[in-house]
């Protein structure tokens, strides 16, 4: 078997991704190895490109920090970062995480850290499910402030279409798989949140916080280019 | 074959039904002939039941109202009875049903003359969806007033949660099946229900606005019973 | 990233969920971890509220328990309270669960006891699934008691509908995950239910033994108010 | 394109089929063109075999019935024969079929009369759905009878399960695609009557009326052989 | 709680299955714990029941045949017995199980193990899956001794077809879980068998192994009656 | 039956709509009879409001521009304006609606006539599926130029992943009902939108040009701001 | 909108595919009026590509032929074709399309004409389904000439398995939508072949007869290129 | 039960099947016990037959290793072989196999080892996912050496149909479970790959890498026969 006979020799960095998108690459952690998902990282900061990984084992985020001093680790959001994209103060305009319930905080977290890496201001706002929606309208306010909402939630998923009719942002919806019975997993909130009779509501992967944080960013970063 | 050899011959009136469950019982009409459920209706007449249909095609509903001349037939509601099981003088408590979108309509109106039919008093408040939730607090005071809620919404179904949150009286949840794409045919709208964080809400099958009335009747009865 | 960076600080209880619709709010264990739960409930006692846990690991029963006197955990039910909505001595009316076998004690459990805590007089009769009928209509007088009645099954879920056209109260259908094979986690018992021939039938979440027990509680306090 | 460019060309009849099961090939209509449903029906009669087709349109039952005098065609059953397997007179055994409602009529026919051609006595008992139970115990000592009970039902297909704790026979269960919304075409059906938790029960495919007939007059013939 | 607070206490034996159906209830371990599936077993055998369990864990296994001398366990088929309901010698037919490959042991050697136990004779032949034909074939004459057949396959479960379009008997079809992928848990198997192009196939749940052998256990009886 | 007797009585238009949110509300016609949609349409231009109505029938569209000389109905998006919310010369920025085929024409003006109609210059590119990639790579320069991309493909859908590894603007992916069997729908075009691999891509409802354009529209507006 | 407003100018022919793929691009119309289907096919014409249309309609047919005196139009397949991509006496190799029923030869002769355009010599072998397997044996000689093997099968689909385990050439499985109930619209067929345990199978989408051509005759080709 | 008592007797060895297809039996680990592996897999050699395991545990692979000293196990493809089919020398023309991501190498080395194992010379190419679609551009000219391409990806699969449209090689698509959410165990990029718009794919199981290369390795035997 050519290109390499050992597992580890396939991570080739998408160098050019910045170039082309603006912003480079995430690492996947799930699927991989320990060893494989350490390669990828230490390649990809031996080219000086800064690293985001979702969905990263305790296991993975304590080797990453004990080999880096610029690493961190979310054991919540299970997000691990090696340097930043943008500093603190770099970072402009207001994304708005807003989360249905207590449970639905790993994803949210993962939203709002990643899009903080990407160089957005965050706020997360919690438990202002629908089931008691005057919650959520105590925070209207703020979650107006936003150039763009990311509206974090399992069951029924119903604070995406609710949010998107009161406010001017778009909303990216991230469905969880909180919950069981006919949650199935997230689909029961995926299917809602497409349906959201609503517009101004888009979505993404069932627990993918940062996707969604990825695509807010951009459109924070593009309503804050000036 | 024994037992009748024509397609007529089954239709064995549940003539016990309200002795045992204390209604009688209502006539499906989807899957019969239009001879099937003229026999039927005719065999309920004959034994002085009055007579509910569902889902019946406007050739049932004239031909019906032709023969008998307490026959009515509701063409959004595709709703056919003969007779009343109780007079509307003597209907009691009250039971709202609250419809998401105009195109709600069919369902919403079935689970309201069903409703009336059965016994209660009926409120029907549409074009409440939580698109543009203030629509419902504006009528807030009025749903409150009812022993007994249906919300009738198809797409993400996100009303009966948000009203379980918001009343005492129990929710009865009638998914639609309107929509399209992932809709699915009512299970995006189901599934919401099902999950809704509130409690206080139960779900009855996609598009079945009798069997919301029947059990919102039911509640409603026996809170009204004194 | 504002409002709280650690993970422990978002649990805003809905406190004015009485005076909106009479009871409190629960508490949804499973995708909290231990401290996290253990902080909504500290913090809703200090409210003086009463707590009922859903869904609790035997090792979060334990801490409440060693830290609360008044707490209690059902390890079959694996629901969790502190303290009683209602005192034994304030229920009334009469919600009897009927579980179709062993295997659905644990959501049946789970239904029995939330329905006390919320104030009805509870009677559990278990083992009378449809595979041998007469062992349900040797119990039809005890069940013809009660205000609303509330049906565990899992497999084909087909107890709801019979006891549905054998009594006069509402029949709250909850789904289990019990079975294997073509009950893809309580989806057949979900859709037998829905799809019930005999109305007076609702139908909660699968597995959701609280979400029963609300409902049927609110329908047998309306019933029994006076 | 070798072997015969027209359409029609490709009927080879599986003449060897009687000797190795006992009973000769069914044609099953739907996917076939008229034309090419009978030149598969006039090769059958060429080789002197009885013809049994089922899901056939009306179209093609006068078709076949002008061609050939002892053809025959039930349009609520949409089930054609030419000729017969077993005269009436030597039909043997007793398989009795149960349709839960009068919308199943179509598929308790297909089947009773496939059981018939085949060489069963048989007998049909209709609107014994488990809604109103006590209809299916009234008709309880004639079931008995049976060598080979078939079940059709839809909606929630609880009648298989029902009937297989109260009888000796097997139960052979045709699902059938009545009903609507969580029916799914059957679905809710199959799946209840999978998951049965009387054992005694199996399953053919929804709208499968000639199937369950074809197995229930096996299980006939062979207690009836002596 | 009315009707015993323990949760071991609902063990309501259908003592009179028997005398309906001709065979005593079977004892579905997999929902159970421990300590309920040996009260069950024990209330049983007070009764002088003959015990089959189904889906039994290793430690229930042991703490049976620990407790009664006439126990019996099955790891592979996970079956456990406590007596016989007839004893070897007064078995009479011949029930057939026929398995594709050896991943459906488990299943095969449940159906075969449990068709014994309720008093037939039996066959098992394992390994002839229609990827190599030809072993099928070798065991042709065999498998026509059979006056039941009882097919398990996973995967594609093409079996039961193949099988039925070769035989005279009855072919009662055992989809099993073994596969990965598109086998969806054993959906893939159960569709193919469900539409099966061949006649005389019925099929149980995905997995039931004892299923399977009930139904074809009552078929061989039947037929070995005089 | 209080709230209206008849069943054109809803249609509160939501008229604050534009206030909290920009927009005005856009009219759904799938489930509304004629006289329904028209007499919402009436309203909102006797309101002042323009009209957006989605998924209208050539019946409807033909009706209402006899009624409204500033009416306009495209038969291949199925879409009908009465008035502009804004004008043609106070269009900004850039929407780029990328087709993959040309079934997905229809799909693909209704995203691009919405689009224009909330405000933003559109351009539309078609036949740019991933089938030939180079057509894609052709016109990259232009899609570049886009302050949001609407991918609309159906199919496997994999045009939205591909064109977000390619540019610096979100990407809204809108899935289509284009293509047959293993399409199911649209489900594998939405399935593979929300897995796909580059971040940047965010899903709205199969067949949904309209939420689409809602929110492209949303994005390039506050792009576009200064 | 920039780039046509007409519905028409987007058929941006991919006239490079015939260099990158060795054949030119085939024209799916199942999404397209017959309009815009002509401009495709008068426009590819125009560059002097051969044309095959899949999924047309009969108007189509004939329209198009009508037109080109080389046009030819197959009913059963719904195939359409102007031109050759290869002389009937240039076509080497052989492929052979073995279809299970009467019902799948739409399909089989979808793939039996494409494949026969594309180059190959094509040898069509019907009504061998397994159910009559003895059938399938009797061609088993000229099926073994073929260098790649068509399975085309609906209901269970085991055709492409069964062939796999007798034959040295790869098996391009075809599931098709025929049948009812349980085959989902050909899912159940898909599933089987996917899952067939026989490797040597790889599967194209349901009823996706040119797709199983396309891929045949490019193995055919390059086994053939001596 | 006759035909061997014990759960080991059961590994009829399809001797005869290189014979029929040219290649010898693979074994599927996945559902046999060690015990029952390891026999199947003595026996295989008593025969002389090379053994290729797919699936296999660790703990297989060891014991097989220290029983044969011609055993190799790879702990990422899960794949365990004793002797080799064709030796390394013998391989001959080229199946390259082509994986999106880290996360799918797994299965792409499952494939790879398989197809040299079969007699393929093998390339493995990585990290080469439509995300960064240059990475695919830059390695294309290797890919175009193959006789075959085989994909493997999770996600949305679109690597397939990417490919598809730029080689003239056969494409077998191996979708992947890798993926979370909306990928449902592989669902999507099954039917991603299923309904690619290019022609010129064909897909086997999810993780079925071996059969991937098993189909490659036929096609890529035939074109290089000469």
């Amino acid at each position: 078997m050519t290109d390499g006979q050992d597992a580890f020799a396939y991570a080739f960095i998408d160098s050019q991704r910045e170039d082309r998108t603006g912003y480079p690459e995430a690492v996947y952690c799930l699927g991989k190895t320990l060893d494989q998902a350490e390669a990828v990282i230490i390649r990809m900061r031996e080219q000086g490109l800064p690293v985001l990984g979702t969905k990263a084992a305790a296991a993975l985020g304590e080797r990453i920090c004990r080999r880096f001093p610029d690493g961190a680790y979310d054991p919540v959001a299970r997000l691990l970062t090696v340097g930043k994209f943008r500093e603190a103060e770099d970072r402009k305009g207001l994304v708005t995480v807003v989360a249905a319930g207590t449970s639905d905080l790993p994803i949210a977290r993962e939203a709002a850290l990643s899009a903080e890496f990407l160089g957005s201001r965050v706020e997360l706002i919690a438990d202002v499910g629908v089931a008691g929606i005057h919650r959520l309208f105590n925070r209207l306010q703020d979650i107006r402030q936003a150039r763009a909402v990311i509206a974090v939630a399992g069951m029924e998923g119903a604070l995406a279409g609710v949010i998107a009719g009161l406010v001017r942002a778009p909303v990216i919806a991230a469905p969880t798989s909180v919950g069981y019975g006919a949650s199935f997993g997230g689909l029961a909130a995926l299917l809602g949140m497409l349906t959201a009779c609503a517009p101004g509501v888009s979505v993404v992967n069932i627990d993918n916080g940062f996707g969604a944080a990825y695509q807010a960013n951009l459109i924070n970063q593009a309503a804050s280019r000036v």
